[in-house]
């Protein structure tokens, strides 16, 4: 039994609010309990330098959070005038981890961009944000085909991501801040819907996990991720 | 007769949210019509370089707009490694308007940080920041009170916001988008609740405006701040 | 009787320089008392990015103070690396002001520069920058229209610039410095030559300010730029 | 066979240079075939602020590549302004592996600086960085132990690290630039003397892998850790 | 002759005006023929942190040129963010030639920091703001001695600078600006009142310079400063 | 008799290592005692926006530090977010010193940019840097020939430095650190294989240097650069 009732195995509620916004191409609110990300998608028919005149395209993912989005309140990255390391990190893992899903070739020469941004964090705001992403990412691509823009679906793939880490000595699923910040083991996946991996990133700060924690974490995120796309699934039957 | 159905002197649907997010000492979701600002207002022990030692306290904001909180996507501040001159305008205005009702002698030497953040915009961003702002600031104040940290109230008046402009001739309240970026005037009012101004900022950047049509916009600020204040004590009076 | 022995309606001792340095289309020093700007027009033939194309033509300005202009030293801003708030306020009002007073279309796709640098601070830099550059401005257009590069006049209008204020109770107009820090309420416009308002902005920090106050120092405002716009008129009729 | 003559599970040649350069407590030149990297260990008296007072001390990392370690060259992020995400990743990466093996409390009030700067890069940059870096550590760490400052050793693990990926449909060990970018899946591992994580990192842009897949490459990456502390243990008991 | 019908060993006209702004312990327009600079000492109780308690004190300069001071307009290095690589070079300069007849042991600690600012450019600005600064400095350590905050004079020397150079072939004094960019080796001296060197800064872009050719220009370079040291002393004995 | 043993016009042990590392068209390892600087030029066949559609070329220089290169730590100028101003002024050195010897426009519309990054410091680490760069300059001309993208030899001279100093009231030739930091002058020196000069930049912090100072460093320079020029001849002259 975890603090807040969950068992090893339970994902926190979850919901997928389509439309949330409304300018973007895709809107979504992705919450994962008391983690809330907006993941917006919009279509640039501008991409980068490097692809100008390749005809292919580009997904490109931007994170934030604001200020008080935490316990404590964190600095603005703008006023900083930096973004730090942590977000760099994480809006490279949301570009990928949806990349990889996309035929680029197939998208033509227009960039679609994911901001992800966090309004409140308890745990897990990563994972929210891919989870949430793709189903922004997918109404974007809609929106394409209905209008014509695109001929045929650049999307061949579902993408959902979670974590799972060890606290106090057991594996569990999608971690909430109190348990994040003790646990000794962190390991965020992010799986298709064939259960193949498309990242999977495991750290240990203080203790060192044994290869039968990891088989057990994977399977965590495993059942957790299929759950997730589940959702995902279930959000876009829902009429926009 | 409005683009969208409303009298010249009429406000747009107006909801001011407290508690929209779980950590802040003042939370507020100030919505004028389609646009939307999250108000958030942080208590910090520490205060700015030049106060330190004073026993006097501080009250400063922040601005940023989702990068698709607008009709096309607009580059992330963080990303491009500064705050643009129109943000920097807005923040500064939020944070004058505010310290303009509060005795920093009493807050004693803390700092609140009013951070405005657009989710979407439709125009007046600026006024639904400080009418929001103030709500959330009334409820870190409060906060203070119950906990015993502040003795006696440093909140000496309320402050709300509006905007007015003249479009196709006539001068009208409260200008959504399409509105202002055809208006030829645009007025930013910032006034107490006795009526009195703290902000005036009118911007004529093609037709000048003359003394009447300036009276004229100053009649309808003053009738739409009475309304907004009418909406922020609505809110307050709510159980929390 | 004001601290320097002037009436509440009574300038400070204006000049404006044409010719100050030699390089640029159009060069001005502006000096409101104590108060000096250099203001200078520097005609380009490239426009930015968003008007490449369009025939038509941008002004624009920038302003910066030297280090020790004021009473203490500020630090530079190029080795601070960035322009503050008030900087880019200020640039951004100077600019709009001037474009309000400008046929863009009739510019031509060129730009024109307008830079607004203090060389001593006393109070109103803002608008001795404004109605100095306004001189600068029609001298880089004369220039223009002598070489033939334009054949017809697209400025339509005077602008020039006063500071007004509430000090001791009383409204009174230009302030210098030590009025300046003084003062409850500070209110800044900008006129065209038919008495019609480009800019109004009034900022009350501490004490709300009436309608009647308000009334007031328009009043003064009005008085003060017609005195303005006859210095510049005379300025312009000096042999150059 | 690959295509440089190696089998699927072998690494290059490796060398683990000590007091390649004379300035620093721990400098250790880390070769894994081509890919050349200093790693210098400094010891600094000063902690970040977050520590200062806490007794306790840190350990971190920064990275750099030269701007012609690569085939063509990249641009210099000291002339560019900003540290490119990557780098900021790699060099969080390489803070944490060593973090991981050290006791911060023992390591009393003072930090230890890795500095990892790539010569030439040929693949594998970051566990080329990670295995010298440890050996840099050891060394520094070693003269505070000489010299008295330390009285305890404050390191209680041995850390390297080895790239694994899936190359042409096999899993191999320690892949070159070639390979690299020709990979389908990339896995980077860190582990300590017991053959328990440290990091797992694993990225598939294109092809999603499977469980099996990931399995195939622990393993390789078990086989090359245990290589490389060999290795490290050597290159220790060299008389410095 | 020179183009402007000077002799080769001719300096321009040369002015150093004293309390040219009213702020500034020391404010000094120094102009040679058409390039003008204005000088200002600011003195400060605060020292850089490497000077902190160790009751030394510090000067340091900072330099900088008005946009339009050119014949093209150049950007603003606020503006762009940073200070270009001549303006760090030249103010570096700036700041090693006054330090050099200053004894910081008796300045105390405290600094003075010389603002050199180009009004308007036509060669030699780094000269003429090293001759002008050394009167500023020299006016902000008499108002230190004289307000009784330093009971001894800090400054031991007197400093001034002037460019020579290889024009058409022949060595020349004091480039104006047409003399300079086509000048084929420019040489920047600075000496002390005993006709020592403090820098000397030679640059053959294309044609390298013989010692001969070095020979006469450190003299004339010498003849030059001599008579600029004069003006300083001119300068110095008007009453301030 | 200097502290390490050599006479006052002795260089240090003079080595030039070609082919240090693989990837650049030239890449040089220049050492002067322990100062070790790595140079590598790398042709680019992009140059600069003010020499695009000229037909002619650039060579450009960037320098830089390891944090560790020195006896303490300094911090990494990519991290910090700028380059300091000694590195801005030894970059501008190397790029001008090289120009002089060469032909822009028969090298054709291409760059070469020449990074010289110094992996330890000694003092002279410019001038080590300079006379490197000529050889892996010289490496890549001759790639460029080879290869038949260039018809005919832009490089026209040969180029090397040298710094010489007074030391205890003698002057010396090429200073180590512990000279180089108890001087009382330094004058670095940079000339062509006719014994004309490229550079001279001579400076005095606290003791002003006489013309017979001067002379004297001179003599030693002229000594130690055609030391060196045959170093570099010898360099070349192995097969590659």
């Amino acid at each position: 039994m975890r603090h807040d009732g969950r068992t090893a195995d339970q994902l926190r509620p979850i919901s997928l609010t389509r439309h949330f916004t409304m300018h973007a191409e895709g809107s979504v609110l992705s919450t994962f309990g008391n983690t809330q990300v907006i993941c917006t998608a919009s279509v640039s028919e501008r991409v980068p330098g490097f692809l100008r005149g390749s005809g292919r395209g580009w997904v490109t993912a931007e994170y934030g959070m604001l200020p008080r989005a935490t316990g404590s309140r964190s600095y603005r990255e703008a006023a900083r005038g930096k973004q730090g390391g942590r977000t760099l990190e994480i809006q490279r893992l949301i570009g990928r981890s949806l990349r990889a899903v996309m035929d680029l070739e197939a998208l033509g020469e227009r960039a679609i961009i994911l901001d992800c941004d966090v309004l409140q964090a308890d745990g897990g705001t990563r994972t929210a944000a891919i989870t949430g992403a793709w189903v922004a990412l997918k109404d974007a691509v809609n929106t394409l085909l209905e209008n014509g823009a695109l001929k045929r679906n650049p999307m061949h793939g579902q993408v959902a991501a979670v974590s799972t880490g060890i606290v106090d000595g057991h594996p569990v699923l999608d971690l909430d801040y109190p348990e994040d910040s003790g646990a000794e083991t962190d390991l965020n996946v992010v799986m298709n819907e064939a259960g193949a991996f498309i990242e999977v990133q495991g750290t240990a700060e203080g203790h060192a996990f044994r290869r039968g924690e990891l088989d057990a974490m994977l399977d965590l995120a495993d059942k957790g991720i299929r759950e997730l796309q589940e959702h995902q699934r279930q959000a876009l039957e829902q009429a926009s």
